[in-house]
């Protein structure tokens, strides 16, 4: 991955425009789509929630330098990622995120770099549960200039955890609510055995009648306050689970909420693969074809379309006209689609390309994801020599370099356009399939690149 | 990624050259650097191994239809990375593999293809221990036209775990001919708690006095048959551990062994995509650059080497020449390396990439990763236009159709030779860049283009 360079401006507008919205969040994945029906649920019944985030861990694991949580994916530290998931839940008040001093300053740039709202950051201790502690404090007491307020229930996420729905917290936070402690569970992958002294099997334990305790959990304020005010040093020093302590010292039997494999905790360098991995393919769903469709006599944008539909059939393909304002386009960047495909039939030039890239720059979209955008061209022998028609559209280097200090990946495709049908019909798939690996790769090695189909 | 074409011909040798070799293998992580130590141990010391390899399942937990261990990582099936793995532990004799009724031609015609030695198929039982019986069935029953025999030693390992490595295999063999039985195990990445018939948490079990038990497995042959034979119908249909047979059934407490990140289960998609991309990271970690030194008066070539070796600190750069017959590159291929990049410093023709292709070809070395191939040339504006160069080399296009049939990715690359120094600096980093992100990504979608730097 390239590095981003120093000089990016901060963008001008206080926040992204998508991000108060509650259309379809190409990040959150399909079992969020009854996320409006959770909202309504929650605007009934949720009590005032907040969330502490222990992010104080150092990465020993993970075999890396840099502390998992300000690992980057996609160019972008994991925490992010985690804190834009809980966001998502307008219901919470506040997020309480637990670093350690030498972590301060840069988890105070990535807030105001992605433009985080409701976050409030308290020192971590030198344990996790003493970093949740911090938190639970700053949530606990009344400072006079604290804008943060006791809440009636707290969830407790982990920093490393990026995948969390709408839909779990809303569950935990319910539970908690009626049991006083709620934890997400999953089902065991290997089976759980006990060493003995000497390094041999002890036992094995039955794995049907065992779980991995996961996050998020959640507890009334009260409860698990007690509990951490009650505990031992042992218990902050080498306790892993808040559901115990709830247990040992506020006799609160946690209800246990089945989650998602979602959930899983982003542990080794592996991890960070998956995570990547699945945020890519999450932002490459779908695909925005801009098209000038008055220069289009044989309709071979709406050709390419059709085969972008057919040979992708894990995308969903959309089009749009591109009208001086951009306003056609506004309904499908409010869904946050992060992939446009500027269709130019005849010229040579980046004219319709150039005002895509406006639009896009103005609303902001790309502070959380790098879009791509594949200015498509045609080469008619008839009109234009391939030389030639290479030649104009080698400015595309420029563009993109320009671009991409806005997170927009910008890459030319040139589709051979010869008169026998099936010719071009072949042309156009290939086409397709270059289209797919630039959404799919989102490799910022490749911008300014004039690919030919 | 694209299909195989239907069409792909076998390799006409027997196997791929390398593959009898005993050098690097890029496909084992740093740790198996030692694979020579152990091996001469392992000469003096191993006694006689077979490997049951239960690959019954039928990957529910992955959501996708294909079970796990016939997913495609870089195209080619899980299972057989993971034979790939077993085969560098030259020491074992048979690998067993158990698979279902519906799965056997699908698993013959990989074992043909990716022409695995040393494996025996059984059918899988409905169960997991099931099928690990009629694995261990095979091997001790003397059948008059079976080819083998009863070994000393058997390894228990799963088809999902791809990345295991010859030093933990030689460990778990060594601890079971001294205890019995012996097995990998790792660290509890999560709390394990226990649930109360309502739901509730009942207790939460102290992580530091539990492990996660993982595989390989190994046992002396005797007393795992014994187990078996001896164990309930419910065992077979509901247990999980194999350990925990020997102890039930034979009293043989296991030797537990600690085993490397690298051992975990594929279970979930996300851990498909980890595998992809940790098996992409480790075939990408060497180049090979092939130059024509007579022709290169400036050293551009060198100058690229170095700037590869500056910018990508990840990769290990090596440089050789191309004789007509190929016998200098012999020595880059048996280290398996799987990047070749191919300077031009004057021609516009692929007459040196061709000699390349030709070598690669004939060494069968493909069979197991996509090799990439890039043809490097460099624009001098002096000796041909832009547009006429460009033309020139379209015909990349061909040649990669053409040698993706033997899973040789071919790539063209166009570096700008300006007189300025400097810009001659900007144009050689760019053009890095570019290989880089090609090697690491290695898309079949982009072969035959002509990216420019």
């Amino acid at each position: 991955m390239e590095p981003r360079p120093p000089g990016c401006p901060a963008p001008a507008e206080p926040g992204p425009r998508v991000l108060g919205l509650r259309g379809a969040d190409p990040a959150a994945s399909a079992s969020s789509s009854s996320g409006a029906g959770a909202e309504a649920e929650a605007g009934r019944r949720v009590p005032a929630v907040a969330v502490v985030l222990p992010a104080g861990g150092s990465g020993e694991r993970m075999g890396v330098p840099t502390p998992k949580q300000f690992c980057p994916i996609l160019e972008r530290p994991l925490i992010s990622h985690t804190l834009q998931a809980l966001e998502r839940a307008y219901w919470i008040k506040d997020i309480i995120v637990a670093v350690t001093g030498e972590n301060m300053e840069t988890t105070k740039a990535i807030i105001q770099r992605y433009q985080h709202k409701r976050v409030s950051l308290v020192e971590a201790g030198v344990t996790r549960h003493r970093s949740i502690f911090s938190g639970l404090k700053a949530l606990a007491e009344d400072q006079p200039d604290s804008k943060l307020s006791k809440p009636e229930v707290v969830i407790i996420h982990d920093a490393v955890r990026p995948f969390v729905e709408e839909d779990i917290l809303l569950k935990v936070v319910t539970a908690a609510k009626e049991h006083g402690a709620a934890g997400a569970i999953r089902p065991l992958v290997s089976t759980v055995i006990s060493p003995s002294t000497d390094g041999c099997l002890d036992h094995s334990l039955d794995r049907a009648r065992h779980r991995a305790s996961e996050m998020p959990q959640a507890f009334l304020f009260d409860v698990i306050y007690e509990a951490y005010q009650q505990c031992s040093d042992y218990d902050l020093d080498f306790g892993t689970e808040c559901l115990q302590l709830a247990l040992k010292y506020c006799h609160i039997k946690a209800k246990l909420v089945e989650g998602s494999p979602d959930l899983w905790k982003v542990t080794y360098k592996r991890d960070l693969y998956a995570a990547e991995s699945i945020i890519k393919e999450r932002v490459s769903q779908q695909i925005c074809l801009v098209m000038n469709t008055k220069e289009d006599e044989d309709h071979v944008g709406y050709r390419l379309e059709e085969m972008l539909k057919n040979e992708l059939n894990h995308f969903k393909v959309t089009s749009g006209a591109l009208h001086h304002d951009g306003t056609d386009l506004q309904q499908i960047i409010l869904e946050q689609c992060y992939n446009f495909v500027c269709v130019n039939v005849v010229t040579s030039d980046f004219k319709e390309t150039q005002k895509l890239l406006n639009v896009l720059e103005d609303c902001n979209l790309s502070i959380l994801y790098p879009i791509v955008v594949i200015s498509v061209h045609f080469l008619d022998y008839k009109l234009l020599p391939f030389g030639q028609k290479m030649e104009n559209l080698m400015q595309i280097r420029e563009f993109a370099k320009e671009v991409k200090k806005r997170n927009i990946l910008l890459c030319g495709l040139l589709i051979y356009y010869p008169q026998d049908d099936q010719k071009l019909q072949e042309s156009l798939r290939q086409g397709a399939t270059i289209i797919a690996a630039l959404i799919k790769e989102r490799n910022p090695g490749l911008i300014g690149q004039l690919l030919v189909a």
